[in-house]
């Protein structure tokens, strides 16, 4: 097993290896190497080089690899950077690396070229795949219908076993992969499905319609991608028949695609609720990086003006006690922090279709952020009285942080709630409302509740 | 397509519904709905009930569905929820229901439950289930054998292709899905692999060494289950062979079981970065939710002292000039939101393996942090000195918002580099670290330069 080592160490094509053959000028052995690997550790290979040395392994490649091969590691590689890689090609060459693709594929690659190069691109593509490629285009982004792949395997439902068997063996070649063998009737409508497994183990005199099962879990072409892979995830499915309007069958998307799908999506929650786009990663540019996360630093930028604004109101109370100042903080950054966990746990709860009766859960969560309150209320509000050695003062920290704990409650349940009925995505609106409504909701009552026994403080 | 329909909707088995059947006490007639449900969805269901709802139809569903659809609909469920409605059971019970199940389902129940039970239960199993479970329990959480099905499909090197196929006809009702025939020598290496197309569209008597693919990629029994799911992800593999450390061929791990680690670490990822533990669910109790959340608000109690001590030390500052005390929240709030930016994209970055030179990395978020930290400087400080009337307290706001920014891009790239080298995940430990860095490095910036022009600003 010395192979199957090699390729889970990916030892046979560690970067260092390949900048050596490269500075060595040995075109002819990298390439072979390149042909050799799979395709997702030739793209790995060349997101991580840079420069001139990406320029030139990605030339050897085009010049010792297939086209076939060479499409697989476009299709591999990050939008970004194989678009780049693409621009750089002529129509022609581009038209024919996205021949030789999955339809699927051919189509994330052309749906990404600006838009002059892309129509060129389709114009100089073989027919048959140009089709395919126009036909999945003409679906919106992250449906079904733009995901799937329409070369599929189906069958009529009156064919037997053995015809079954004799057209999988034939036309095996062109399908990507086979999982299911879909049965539809005359008119193309979905009717059933029969495994490869069955199909082996069954007599092959057997009309497909009697073994088929007529429960087939589908999508229509215009559902969500996110519906489509929690469908698969569930059912622990392979793959997953698209249909149109008219139930009849005009595609599928496989295991494979369903993955792509859900760690885009699991990425993009959790980048979303710290501000950050799904496209920026630790090797984006710095100047890239910049442009893509100042507008919400801005807008964050924006809420601060809030609490400043609420604390300058209280400037008479913070001149005669100082501390004040000091501890407001507390209380504003134990809300952020409560409103933080709520808001998780229900952006989770949203994507995963779990919140059925709001009143119960923001109760709940009001209940949690009251336990939280307290415990924290008392635990800081005395270390707080023993440092400055003022009892009010404690007092004074131990409401505010009760009180604001209830906020982060309200606002961490409710915002996300309310912007998933607006149909704003939760995930990437919900945190700078709810850490403004923390921010004001702590300064507010801290200050509030000062003010009024301001003349309880020891005097400075 | 009116059965397809019913499924991607699930109206065929709403809550509403089943409630109904539940308080008119049609107990068969719900038992049917149940057994003809997939798995999942009786899962679903069951997790939405509540108290002796829930109690009565699950004693429905074990009075009538057979015990091979129970296991099934108990494996799809929360582990929490699984266990809470196990532990009603007795052992024999139990242990009717475990043997049922793929090891790998088995063993993660099993697991679960609290350990004299776990014992009795193992006694009471089948003999050839439960030796798999024992052998699976023997691998540490988390890792390639213990996730794994000790039940494949493998053949060996020497067999024709017509023997391998009456072999999978024989034997194919053993297994749980049967992707690829794993090749193996006399002593049980792994040495190949098989798709089952390639078994239909070659000669019957040419032998499976003749056809195999000897690159498998393969991972050993101890690899992490996150290392395992990449492979499958990059691959695009169906399932992945296990081998141990003399690469004999133990186990294989399917995509099904892929997806469910890939949606777990990502969520867990999520959660971990709010200080939330994956267990907590909206529908968690409050109680627990309270005891889950506690520690995380106790540890970030201890990191607000930092910047409230920071800020007392210039209490004399801000008794002159109590507007400090409002405008200091502007920098530590903009810091903790650039340092969440910056961590997010590092924990990604970690996970994906993506972090090569941690020097580059750090370089560009500076400069990321400084471009921003100069954008809302001269903006936020022109907004400030403006309404204050003030251009030194804009100047002191500007210079501490470039300063903090920079804090920030460093906390945020090499606390979470020197968790990952201390071996503590970064995504559960970093945003605590981390914050407290920018809440002290924005106050301390901001009042240390304002202490120093104090004389500079409106006499209030």
């Amino acid at each position: 097993m010395e192979t199957g080592k090699r390729l889970t160490t990916n030892a046979g094509i560690t970067v260092g290896v390949v900048r050596k053959l490269l500075h060595r000028g040995a075109r002819g052995r990298l390439g072979r190497i390149l042909a050799k690997a799979y395709p997702v550790e030739v793209a790995r290979l060349l997101s991580t080089l840079k420069g001139s040395e990406r320029a030139q392994a990605f030339s050897i490649l085009l010049d010792e690899c297939d086209a076939a091969h060479v499409a697989s590691v476009l299709s591999e590689m990050s939008p970004a950077d194989s678009t780049a890689l693409l621009e750089r090609l002529d129509p022609t060459q581009i038209a024919r690396y996205l021949s030789e693709l999955p339809a699927d594929d051919a189509t994330d690659l052309a749906s990404r070229l600006p838009d002059p190069l892309a129509t060129q691109v389709l114009a100089l593509m073989e027919a048959e795949p140009a089709a395919d490629v126009r036909e999945l285009l003409e679906h919106e982004e992250r449906t079904a219908g733009r995901i799937m792949t329409p070369n599929f395997f189906a069958l009529d439902e009156d064919m037997t076993i053995a015809e079954a068997v004799s057209a999988l063996q034939k036309r095996s070649e062109e399908y990507e992969m086979v999982f299911y063998l879909y049965v539809v009737d005359k008119r193309d409508h979905l009717v059933g499905v029969v495994s490869l497994r069955k199909l082996l183990t069954t007599h092959p005199s057997t009309q497909l319609k009697r073994i088929m099962v007529t429960d087939v879990i589908n999508v229509n072409t215009g559902a969500d991608q996110e519906e489509v892979a929690r469908l698969v995830a569930e059912y622990n499915l392979l793959a997953i028949p698209v249909v149109d309007d008219e139930d009849k069958l005009v595609g599928i998307v496989t295991v494979d695609d369903v993955i792509d799908v859900l760690q885009e999506e699991a990425a993009e929650d959790l980048l979303a609720l710290a501000g950050v786009t799904a496209e920026e990663r630790v090797t984006t540019s710095a100047a890239r990086s910049l442009r893509l996360r100042a507008p919400w630093l801005l807008l964050n930028l924006i809420t601060t003006f809030f609490p400043a604004f609420v604390i300058a109101q209280f400037d008479w109370a913070i001149s005669k006690y100082a501390v004040l100042a000091a501890i407001v903080t507390m209380p504003m950054g134990m809300g952020g922090n409560t409103a933080t966990q709520t808001l998780t746990v229900m952006i989770r709860g949203l994507a995963l279709n779990e919140v059925s009766s709001v009143r119960q859960i923001v109760l709940k969560q009001a209940i949690v952020g009251l336990g939280n309150g307290v415990i924290n209320g008392v635990v800081g509000s005395c270390a707080v009285a023993l440092f400055f050695k003022s009892f009010y003062l404690g007092l004074v920290l131990a409401c505010s942080m009760v009180i604001n704990m209830l906020v982060a409650a309200f606002a961490g349940t409710l915002i996300p709630i309310a912007l998933k009925k607006l149909k704003i995505d939760p995930a990437v609106a919900s945190s700078v409302f709810v850490t403004t409504f923390t921010d004001v909701g702590g300064s507010l009552s801290f200050l509030g509740i000062a003010s009024l026994l301001i003349n309880r403080f020891p005097h400075t």
